[in-house]
């Protein structure tokens, strides 16, 4: 399996393809320009630059041969606002759609904790705009016919990943290391009965290939 | 009629809610807070207090029993974009939403001017998610089964009113006067050939009841 990683360069997209590159599939990280090429020149991975404020053609070109793509590009809580809309939402909803113009059926989104509408309405207002396009774009997901995932992290630490998480739609907030998210992604796109499902996970007890049977 | 404006303290909802009490029809203004509210009560027009920023039933409560709901509210291309996302994207969302909780099936949509997909790639970066945030409110929108009509404005100005405009699918642009699109909105409102249809709006030489016939 080849898989398009949408956001390669960031912290949980570097572990991803890492896996992917030690497993039996490999990986095309999407990066945006060519200084982020050498790590995962290093793993063997192949990479192409397409800058996620382009259009959803350059996206689906690069989606071109995929058999499924990961959206973990994501601008964060943090940043300026233009990039909530122009990556959180329109980035996102451009990968969508390339994944029906490339014919790319697998598609796996890494959102926020809780991105529900109530949460919209219940978040601290500098986090509202944030979980309103996390929000817009997974809805545009769930409403295609795409073999979609949905992940909804809790609060991401650089921590060295345990392996172990606890994965549910829904579970008590908590924190979980960035590298047990990658290695939730992998689990899932080499575990089919998770599409078509969306879930919560932070840290726990169950290894994440258990977590994802019972999901 | 009764017709809920949804940003009536806007200077087009000022002269929309003017045009409606002044017809055989009901303005029902919705607005932020009681200071707003003597503009409309001079009027003689009802007034609902909803900030955008609450729930989908909040706003479902005001629209109850109205015929027809107008959203132009708007944040414009330069305020905070964390206002972009909470005003004209997930505000108007939420208003569509609202109107079919409180089966109000006509709902009219002032937009921007050129909301296509490719406009937004097009705009000037300052411009982009403004254009963005439009861009999904409208796909929303037409994505219903609301009786729709999306009006695309030019570059709105203070002038007063002519009564004429160009309208079509696409039209060169162009300035408006705001009180010319109030006017098209309150035509549009009375007249059902606009349901299902979007149009572009820029001052013309054709009445605006006559450039509504062949839209």
């Amino acid at each position: 399996m080849k898989i398009l990683v949408v956001g390669a360069n960031g912290q949980i997209g570097k572990h991803l393809v890492r896996f992917i590159q030690e497993s039996e599939h490999e990986a095309k990280a999407m990066i945006r320009n060519q200084e982020q090429a050498s790590y995962f020149k290093e793993l063997g991975a192949e990479t192409v630059i397409v800058d996620l404020e382009r259009s959803i053609e350059d996206i689906a070109k690069a989606a071109e041969g995929v058999d499924a793509i990961v959206f973990t590009a994501g601008s964060g809580p943090h940043t300026g606002k233009d990039k909530t809309i122009l990556v959180d939402l329109d980035g996102a909803i451009k990968t969508i759609e390339a994944a029906k113009v490339a014919s790319v059926k697998r598609f796996i989104m890494i959102s926020s904790f809780d991105t529900r509408r109530e949460a919209i309405l219940n978040a601290p207002s500098s986090f509202k705009p944030y979980v309103a396009a996390k929000h817009y774009a997974d809805e545009w997901l769930k409403s295609t016919d795409l073999d979609y995932t949905v992940i909804h992290p809790g609060a991401l630490t650089n921590e060295k990943g345990t392996g172990k998480v606890n994965a549910a739609t829904e579970v008590e907030r908590g924190e979980v290391p960035r590298e047990d998210i990658a290695s939730v992604i992998f689990n899932s796109l080499v575990n089919n009965a998770t599409i078509g499902k969306e879930f919560q996970v932070v840290s726990g007890n169950t290894s994440i290939k258990e977590a994802l049977k019972s999901i």
